[in-house]
């Protein structure tokens, strides 16, 4: 296990991670030359100027700000000039990169000033790069792979940061004063009231996480879920939970790919699915939905989106979520115009998934001791970027939530009004 | 004034107008054929069998059902084999077909059942034909005439049977009991609940018929308005009600296209004007948009839209609103994605608007004595039949209703969540 949880995680460094020589050490450290000054001063213009210090491994101040990034060889400085999506996320890891002040803050400065025609590859970067880390194909095989790589590195590491329930989505804070656990009840109860779920009707579930939103629906609205996951460890998690609520009779999870959802269902749901599912297969989903949804059966997608088309940050693809895509609005229409669903309500969330973000990072950072005996020091740094690069993106805006209410075009049993989704103090 | 009315809904038949000789209307009136019955059986086959009556001239019955669509003479026939969507709009206008029973049950009837590959053209119908009615050009001289055709037809006219306020756009039913206008009111108030407008701010109108929303906007919220509109005789009517409220100071109604709108404003709003913007001309909206509105700006557009991809009724498109256009959502997004406005919100209206209709054309019925003396009875029958029809399209979904809100990507004044959409019993 310990072994399967280090493969998928392990960051292979330019140099084969082969411990480096004392003169390879010497020229890593020898004082910066003007070249590299003026070539590391010309991303930070490039960068649209952010307000945060750079400083070399020398002393060199090439930028003056809090948060400050230091940069603590030769090699993460050239990497960071090739292709800074990728090496920065790369080298902080590892520590060749660091950031005194809060890391968030960092690269929401970054964000905001980041202009729009920004060089995917860095200041020297080729296309050839965005070419090698493109996202990775979602066949049924390749999704398999994709999600053990990031669900399957063990529940008790999620167990350490997330809400008892185990809810690994954006959460819904009704009032800003939630905590994460308050808050993701609420999420679980504003899509149950977006579904109008009824007692005794059937629900099915694409991508069930830990299965709190199964087990949620099952308990509070008396209907029967069929919830489907291909991560192993996530469905041996759920399966358990709900055999010791007593749900077992009422909630099964299918260790299976949503293509192969069969049966009909009053409810389609599917909750941070998306991300995982690659645009070129949102028509297979649409068509599975179409396969299976009743008459008058309702649907909700919720999804980290994008306000215009683009790929996920490199780094966060390559090392912690391979595969994954946010989707614009337009893109996830080609789920539902070719069976002409009717889309009812689209909600975005954005601001609720930094909060949510901030309240798992905080948690995370209480347990960092365990996090690194359970991995590394590594480890730990990769998790600390991705949950505060999220933060910060989520903040800036570069990337949204949302979630997607539909029907059949033909259903009229509609709710004239979304007052039921605020029934107020209750 | 007279003149130009009946020039803008005059409909030319097929054979000129010319009244047709003792000899043709023999022709048109002799007994129905085996193959001519053969074919419009088949017509009603590929409608999908809806549960209608159909009746030929010489009582021969196609198919019995409740409404009963009459077909008064073989040339209306032919017509409809040839190109139903088109002709049956002119031929129950002039009263060459007949509907005994509510014209909106028949209609709805028949969007029911409608295969979604129904030839375009009919039965006999070529591709050609749909290329002769493909929506009209909305260049900026081209719109001045399509919205001419339609909102120029007399103040009179619209003052039969709208609400006092004139708004000529989808209602929003609260509670569904709400009457009319009041339904008109609570949408003003939603849009501006949407926009949060605070007193004081500035706010743009795209299209504003005759000012009901930018005159409530400045009333009710304290908003200083300018509304853009290139219908003349909207622009005076509304220029006279805003004067006669003492409201000319704070609302500035400007006959002018929306691709001249300049300035800067804390609001952007456009009720049912995307109709008539076509799609090709999305990005440019876009961009005016993005050219004035302010910094945290909020910005609405409420559309009808469709679900998938098509063409408006190319009846509607001839002869009711000439360049016409429903969107999809996926469309609609060409106005956003480019500048990277961040959708915050979507709420489908559909059924709002069959009850709007539903309201317009009760009251038109009870003046179509007024009607008929402005006009004609075949104009009465042709807003009858649009009317009826559009009731029909909004409550097959066929068509959809969109209100989108949205602002800037880094806005992050946004509210927490939408409950003070829903404020309750005040």
């Amino acid at each position: 296990m310990k072994e399967n949880k280090t493969d998928a995680l392990s960051i292979p460094l330019w140099d084969g991670g082969v411990r480096r020589s004392a003169l390879t050490q010497r020229i890593g450290t020898a004082r910066s030359t003007a070249f590299e000054r003026r070539l590391i001063h010309r991303m930070w213009e490039a960068l649209g100027q952010p307000r945060v210090g750079i400083e070399l491994w020398d002393g060199y101040t090439v930028a003056v700000g809090s948060p400050n990034l230091r940069i603590n060889d030769r090699g993460a400085l050239w990497r960071l000039l090739v292709n800074p999506d990728l090496h920065f996320g790369d080298d902080y890891s590892v520590g060749r990169l660091d950031v005194d002040g809060p890391l968030e803050t960092f690269l929401n400065e970054i964000y905001r000033t980041l202009p729009e025609d920004f060089p995917i590859g860095g200041v020297l970067g080729a296309g050839f790069i965005s070419w090698l880390y493109r996202a990775r194909e979602n066949s049924l095989a390749g999704s398999r792979h994709n999600i053990a790589h990031h669900y399957d590195i063990g529940n008790d590491f999620y167990k350490l940061w997330l809400c008892d329930e185990l809810v690994y989505t954006c959460a819904y804070y009704a009032t800003p004063q939630l905590t994460l656990a308050e808050a993701q009840v609420a999420k679980m109860e504003h899509i149950c009231r977006k579904l109008r779920l009824r007692p005794g009707e059937t629900v099915v579930e694409a991508g069930c996480g830990w299965g709190a939103l199964s087990r949620h629906m099952a308990k509070r609205y008396g209907v029967k879920v069929k919830a489907f996951n291909i991560s192993e460890e996530q469905v041996r998690e759920a399966r358990s939970r709900a055999k010791a609520e007593g749900l077992d009779g009422q909630v099964e999870f299918v260790l299976d790919d949503y293509r192969n959802i069969g049966g009909s269902f009053d409810a389609f749901v599917s909750v941070g699915m998306l991300e995982h599912v690659g645009v070129n297969h949102y028509r297979n989903l649409g068509a599975v939905i179409d396969r299976v949804l009743a008459r008058n059966g309702r649907g909700l997608v919720h999804s980290i989106g994008k306000n215009y088309a683009g790929p996920m940050n490199p780094w966060i693809e390559k090392r912690i979520f391979p595969g994954a895509y946010p989707p614009t609005l337009r893109e996830m229409m080609e789920i539902f115009e070719p069976h002409h669903f009717s889309v009812l309500d689209v909600e975005n969330l954005r601001l609720h998934y930094a909060r949510t973000l901030e309240h798992w990072l905080e948690a995370f950072e209480t347990r960092t001791d365990q996090v690194r005996a359970m991995f590394d020091e590594h480890f730990v740094r990769a998790w600390r970027l991705y949950l505060a690069g999220s933060i910060a993106s989520f903040e800036s805006g570069s990337l949204q939530l949302f979630q997607v209410l539909f029907t059949r075009q033909d259903n009229n049993e509609v709710p004239w009004t979304r007052t039921h989704l605020y029934p107020g103090e209750e």
